[in-house]
């Protein structure tokens, strides 16, 4: 067995869904997943050993966080992001791309409600074939954000799944542009592919197909990018401006990926996008909305979500949901937490955050078991 | 054996240190000992779990705040503070006099600060013979304090060790006004030992010497209190304007107090303090000074404080002490820490707040060890 392998152990008779097993060098990653983002190398509120105690398999983390704070070299001389971290499960990195992308265009929920009128210049300076140049936002700093620099700074980390930098085109953009867009993105994963195979160290590269809302140059993205031998493939840019459109763009463009290798769906883990893309053949999906929504008082349950700031939570001497087996449920009630919460207290957020990763990875085990039985 | 009860061990043979043991329905706690502040029922930035994985044998709740948040009706219908927070060792509440009174004079830093002309009305409306009248904070109700309800709430509270219904005279006030406060505060905690007795409920209860910075008054205090059947002794109220003052002032006061009954110096924790007073007698010090550190990115250590924002830090691969066992030096190293506090990551305060209590259980650990060979 190579150092990273996807092992499809089930299709389902019922739909595109599948069951199975990316092992990496820190051991496996069961599919369909779900990924915790921990931005700044931990999950908010959260220490790395809680998640290794609930179990969670893979986290993300952002290169062009880590690039500004602490610097890639300090990662490196620690001997890598897992050491630094200590996370001994896998981890995942991105290529800073879509921060940078983000910062020069805006993202696209900003843009959808300004019509693509209001730009946020950020701090880009300057976007060439080369890569693109800003300022860091910690000390002023100029940045050159290239392919090459992008894959060293992720050889730096050391994750063991790695993407290729990228273009993130605005929502309203002309076909044209797009069209360019998509070719330079082209350009700019092959380069970062070369530069990884030059010294794989063992990493996983996944490929980030584009072409935004336009099926065609989905396709053409999916064409030139399944040709080159990339490690798995990720889905980027946007999909529609709504669960429908992304929806009707998955099921276009899943049957164009290869089967036999892993695919993930960037920044999307809202509970009916899950249920939606499960049937489509997505296999991981990453997103900072468990987390966030735990912070804010928002409590995933299999009734739905539960506002722990609510007042009829003051006097419910219950876990947040009676058979959940998390840290939370099984130590605290929900008077506690609703109080933790009035009272302003950070521990809640710890113990929120806890639960909504703990029920999503349950729900991820429970697809699992859904597709192994031709249910979903 | 009853509920309570203080078992002296040893009496050092080169000052007044001892080492006991105070048992309760909660279990143990070794003296001397530090007794972490968890306001509203949990430690800033840590769960009650982590505390029992440390060893923290004494929490302090406060009752002020748990009044007005929870409210105590929502304990008490919950089965008692540790119900309700999930500990299974020992509490201790105060009696809410010190942050009533604090909102009517500020705190003793401010005064002096402010030499006394300075006061901070807060939401005090009225103090009479009968107790004090305030408005909550939270949501502009009347509430009013007295002897009677503040033991009332720490009945519903249910902790193991109460403290009576005080009054905190402000630093700046003339000797008459130091003695009228002084013998109001007596008949006060008369009051609250009555309302106890009447309903012990397994709990026991600390008095509190006042007299402020005369030592006629202190030894007044002693006189009255000691005669009363309480369970312990706190010292109150302001002991001086400094640590030299202290000193002087508690050197004359300890032996005055019983020895076969346990005692607590309220609101001390620094390490000057803590080096200071445990040749004196003392046998608990409760202090948010070590959380609130932390939280600061202050981080205690053998060797002195050590300041984790300090780029110094920012590529040391090691732990913030190499032989230290709490969960955060076994698993995260001050490359990290620095990390994590310069990206504002939440969890930074959580990893440093563990570390500085265990350090100071550790601390206590030590003079324990070390009244018990007489070298203290």
């Amino acid at each position: 067995m190579t150092h990273f392998q996807f092992e499809l152990l089930h299709r389902s008779k019922k739909s595109r869904a599948r069951v199975g097993r990316i092992h990496t060098p820190h051991g496996i990653i069961d599919t369909p997943n779900f990924v915790a983002v921990g931005t700044n190398g931990t999950v908010k509120a959260l220490d790395n050993t809680m998640l290794h105690e609930i179990g969670l398999q893979l986290m993300f983390c952002n290169t062009y966080h880590l690039i500004l704070q602490p610097g890639t070299k300090v990662v490196r001389d620690a001997g890598g992001l897992h050491e630094f971290i200590n996370r001994k499960m896998p981890i995942i990195t991105d290529s800073g791309g879509f921060q940078v992308f983000s910062l020069a265009y805006g993202s696209v929920a900003d843009e959808l409600k300004s019509r693509g009128t209001k730009k946020q210049g950020g701090s880009v300076l300057k976007i060439t074939e080369d890569g693109v140049l800003f300022r860091s936002y910690r000390d002023g700093a100029k940045v050159l954000l290239t392919p090459e620099s992008s894959i060293q700074a992720q050889k730096d980390l050391g994750a063991d799944i790695i993407i290729p930098f990228d273009e993130l085109p605005p929502y309203h953009i002309s076909p044209e542009a797009l069209t360019t867009s998509l070719a330079r993105t082209h350009r700019w994963e092959q380069r970062s592919l070369e530069a990884h195979l030059k010294n794989p160290q063992k990493q996983a590269m996944y490929a980030v197909i584009h072409g935004g809302i336009d099926p065609n140059l989905r396709k053409t993205s999916c064409d030139f990018l399944t040709k080159l031998p990339f490690d798995g493939f990720a889905i980027g840019g946007s999909l529609g401006k709504n669960k429908d459109e992304m929806h009707t763009m998955l099921s276009y463009l899943m049957p164009q990926l290869p089967e036999e290798k892993p695919n993930h769906l960037l920044g999307i883990g809202d509970l009916e996008s899950i249920d939606r893309s499960i049937p489509l053949g997505i296999d991981t999906f990453d997103s900072s909305y468990p987390t966030r929504a735990a912070r804010h008082g928002i409590l995933f349950t299999a009734k739905g979500d539960l506002n722990i700031t609510k007042a009829e939570n003051s006097n419910k001497y219950t876990p947040i949901e009676a058979k959940c087996e998390c840290p939370t449920c099984k130590r605290f009630t929900l008077a506690y937490l609703h109080h933790l919460f009035k009272a302003k207290e950070m521990t809640c957020m710890s113990l929120a955050t806890a639960h909504n990763l703990y029920f999503m990875i349950q729900l991820m085990q429970n697809y699992r078991s859904s597709i192994l039985e031709d249910r979903v």
